[in-house]
């Protein structure tokens, strides 16, 4: 039988979803959750990696099993055996040719910022600090510039070998909260490190560094900007994963 | 020259804002900065104590200096030497009649919760879980009860000796959130285990197990009801203080 799982995660202290050398990874943990409730040592495969230190609210996975425990239990009795800052949200049957990273449809991020001089011990853990406030008419016009399909190659790090760097975006928000922002970017897949590259750019934007017309000129070319900067993973959160039907 | 500190703290790691034989305080932290910024052994005196693992968006304390840094520079100074989990939010010159505890007027306390079958990572550090939607309006009638002046003892842990155990209660407001709510309560001082007592109480009568009616009587009574259940402590997270004038 396949199950999929929903997992949260505060990702601070790991090196990423995916097991590494070194580090402790959260496949690894729900790997030997699932071990420990079912003796079965299996493969839980995600929607996709995410790097060291970023957090999950709806990663999706799944694995087989032989395990006779209710498919909608199976987070209890996995929950009872993980850490409290690696938590299954749901547990279900999933259809038979069902895949969590290939059946997958849409993904979205969220990238989160607080503005203030210094750091606020309250904000820091799942936020990226700025110092002043952006122009948000400016970020919201460039975002718009990033959507649709594009070859994101000037939008992502040297890392992963992939075979396209063609991808869709279908929507960037920007949503303003107590004391900070958050940008929420959904797309068909993102390549590595795209989402914190696309935040680090609209930052620029918002603070009158780059242009949207820089934005475009760099999908046209290919060629990333080095004023395109990386943020740093803890202020990214992938928020769901969508499976058509 | 007297110098008034606004702390910001994550109370996990910490056993709380006053120096204790065991585990760290973040009295000592924040006079150690002192110390190592300053060269100077001070006493860092605080609005008051908050217990082991809660949190503060607002603490207030103050001490005294010789040293030459500009009172609205000492933050940097003091952040410099602190760790990510406790920063100084703002630092500015007090009156020398200024005293962080005796010339508090009011306080406000926030205790979050969330609804969740599971524990999820990304709430679970400053809010507490509860495992079904309460009763809303019942709650804000029976937290209008508690407002006004009145003997608390019945809403307190043995700990502390205190003088009086009459407070007043300003105010107690219930704010939906995504996926939870918090209680803010605002009155001119506190007895120990207070406002976690009063969140518990609270959160009983929203699941219809306390009446308002209760409420009363306890307060009357200054017997304390079994069913008033004392929080834990990660929910609760001290905003702010506020000084006449």
């Amino acid at each position: 039988m396949k199950i999929r799982l929903v997992i949260s995660y505060d990702g601070t202290n790991y090196c990423g979803w995916q097991s590494q050398k070194n580090g402790t990874s959260v496949q690894q943990l729900v790997e030997r959750a699932v071990l420990d409730a079912t003796g079965e040592k299996v493969a839980v495969v995600s929607s996709g990696r995410t790097d060291a230190g970023v957090h999950a609210a709806g990663q999706v996975a799944h694995f087989e099993t032989k395990c006779p425990i209710p498919p909608e239990k199976i987070k209890f009795a996995l929950n009872a055996l993980l850490p409290d800052d690696v938590k299954i949200v749901k547990s279900e049957r999933a259809a038979d040719d069902f895949h969590a990273r290939y059946s997958a449809k849409k993904k979205t991020y969220r990238y989160s910022f607080y503005v203030s001089d210094v750091i606020l011990p309250l904000k820091d853990r799942f936020a990226e600090r700025i110092v002043s406030e952006p122009d948000y008419p400016k970020m919201i016009f460039a975002a718009d510039a990033l959507c649709g399909e594009h070859d994101f190659v000037a939008f992502s790090s040297v890392g992963s070998s992939v075979r396209s760097t063609v991808r869709t975006i279908y929507s960037i928000s920007v949503t303003k909260t107590d004391g900070g922002f958050y940008f929420d970017v959904c797309g068909n897949g993102f390549l590595y490190n795209m989402v914190r590259v696309i935040a680090g750019t609209l930052i620029a934007v918002g603070y009158g560094e780059i242009s949207a017309a820089d934005i475009k000129a760099a999908l046209e070319s290919g060629k990333r900007d080095r004023r395109f900067k990386t943020l740093p993973a803890k202020g990214l959160t992938l928020l769901s994963v969508e499976y058509g039907n």
